[in-house]
């Protein structure tokens, strides 16, 4: 994994690298902006899985795998790198910030490409929210010193989280799902099993798995992303999908979403065409915007 | 020029062959629809003149003319034809009625793909259209039996309305705003030359050219498509592109727009985004008009 030097500050964020996350990227790269693409260096894990793609104009029959690579490699030509990190929170202010696993971010704009989401959350998830179920393990880590946590993960840097978990002092069951666990502090016990659900009363009181239920006092849940509503504080969302208007405009001012997390038809031409125009969209935001502060300084 | 014998009717209309146009062809197809492609069998006139395209996610480094050169080779692969027809005017009822030049088509639905005019209207031509200013001679015609008409074209296929004006006994002037003029009938006059304005109180009087002034009765504009608002009557327009919503729908049912026509950003990736969307939109009102029809009958 190549370690990409970060700034702590970017005109333009993008959260997803799908087909269009990357389709965004490629339009910030032309236009010259000053962007960060955030996601996973395999490019699109949902796209590579599927067989054949009849409908990707000009380019016909062809495999999901080929044609990641095909967009991968159109990245590369133009020197767009994909940063692997996990945004954990975005903060709408007079600038967004962006929770990464062990850095903040600031960016001017951001762009939500995020997909949505196959796995459903677990019974218990939601109603325990915020009082003993979280999404960001480093964020909450401190709470949890001496105490027992389960760390569900579906990426592999979720092992950064439970060995960092375990070095605070937590006791930590690791639950991955994905293949390929890599080597973990030997504190964490790692477990191959299913989640029936998270139980308690007021707070996180157990974990129950396909025949065990885990005393704990805390869960947390990393998923490749966020449900969009509970990584933006604030989001506008309709029918489970977040709410854009016609030029990919979401209800709060600089953030914009394109792709299948904003709604049906899940189509890859409708992603990167709405990543593309996002992106100019965002970048006429921030040529307007730089206008008026401008303005409003001179 | 190979002969497409038409149906009368068709599911689905698709205007424009343009990015937007023939990836909605292509969707269409794939799902087994009955749909007509309407445009020229050459693809996008205006992608043949962009020099080089960077941002076509997956195709890096493209020229113009090899893109529409992949796109119409992948609409070869599925067997999707272009019918090389004009359409003069769509009319919106139980059915869309479509006036081609010399044919009557119905669709179910319709997707309009007609892409932006790059080309003003003339000084005169808002202000007397349907008092001597048309855009389809063929229809009008018979008005204008032993007058004199000039017929303004951007298109090869304005010949054949030419030849058929003079035919019917009009004394025809033909001004060709393209490449390649054929033999048309004897008696048309083709003149190469700029158009200033269109005069006339109540109705047209005259044709303004170049250093001199045709005294006229009619004046035929024949661009490669009309202004969408003149093509479909009824049509709710906003800041000079047609309105759609987040579904590509317009504001009448059946109709759907895709590409450049509903406005900036002017890019393929979004005009593809879209026709992709709208011909997946469109299916699904055929389909709820299909049981919708069922259940009225039953």
């Amino acid at each position: 994994m190549e370690q990409v030097q970060l700034q702590s500050r970017y005109e333009l964020a993008i959260i997803g690298c799908g087909p269009a996350g990357m389709a965004a990227a490629l339009n910030a790269k032309i236009r010259n902006r000053d962007f960060i693409l955030l996601g996973t260096e395999s490019g699109s894990a949902k796209l590579g899985k599927a067989p054949q793609i009849e409908n990707y104009l000009g380019l016909p029959q062809i495999s999901g795998v080929e044609l990641n690579r095909h967009f991968l490699s159109h990245l590369e030509s133009r020197q767009i790198s994909i940063v692997n990190q996990r945004v954990s929170a975005v903060y709408a202010g007079s600038r967004f910030t962006l929770m990464l696993t062990d850095q903040v971010l600031e960016a001017e704009a951001v762009i939500l490409a995020t997909g949505v989401s196959m796995q459903k959350p677990f019974p218990g998830e939601a109603q325990l929210l915020g009082r003993g179920v979280g999404y960001c393990a480093t964020c909450d880590g401190p709470l949890y010193k001496d105490k027992r946590v389960a760390i569900i993960s579906y990426t592999p840097e979720g092992e950064h989280e439970a060995d960092f978990m375990a070095t605070l002092g937590a006791q930590v069951v690791y639950i991955p799902f994905y293949k390929d666990v890599g080597s973990l502090d030997p504190r964490v016990e790692v477990k191959r099993t299913m989640i029936k659900g998270i139980h308690g009363q007021d707070r996180v009181e157990s974990l129950e798995l396909a025949g065990e239920t885990l005393l704990l006092d805390g869960v947390f849940v990393l998923r490749e992303f966020l449900p969009a509503e509970q990584l933006v504080s604030g989001l506008e969302m309709y029918e489970q999908v977040i709410r854009v208007d016609n030029s990919l405009k979401t209800n709060i001012a600089g953030l914009f979403a394109a792709g299948d997390c904003v709604g049906p038809p899940y189509q890859i031409l409708k992603a990167v065409g709405q990543g593309s125009a996002a992106a100019l969209n965002a970048i006429t935001y921030l040529d307007e915007r730089k206008k008026n502060d401008g303005e409003g300084k001179n």
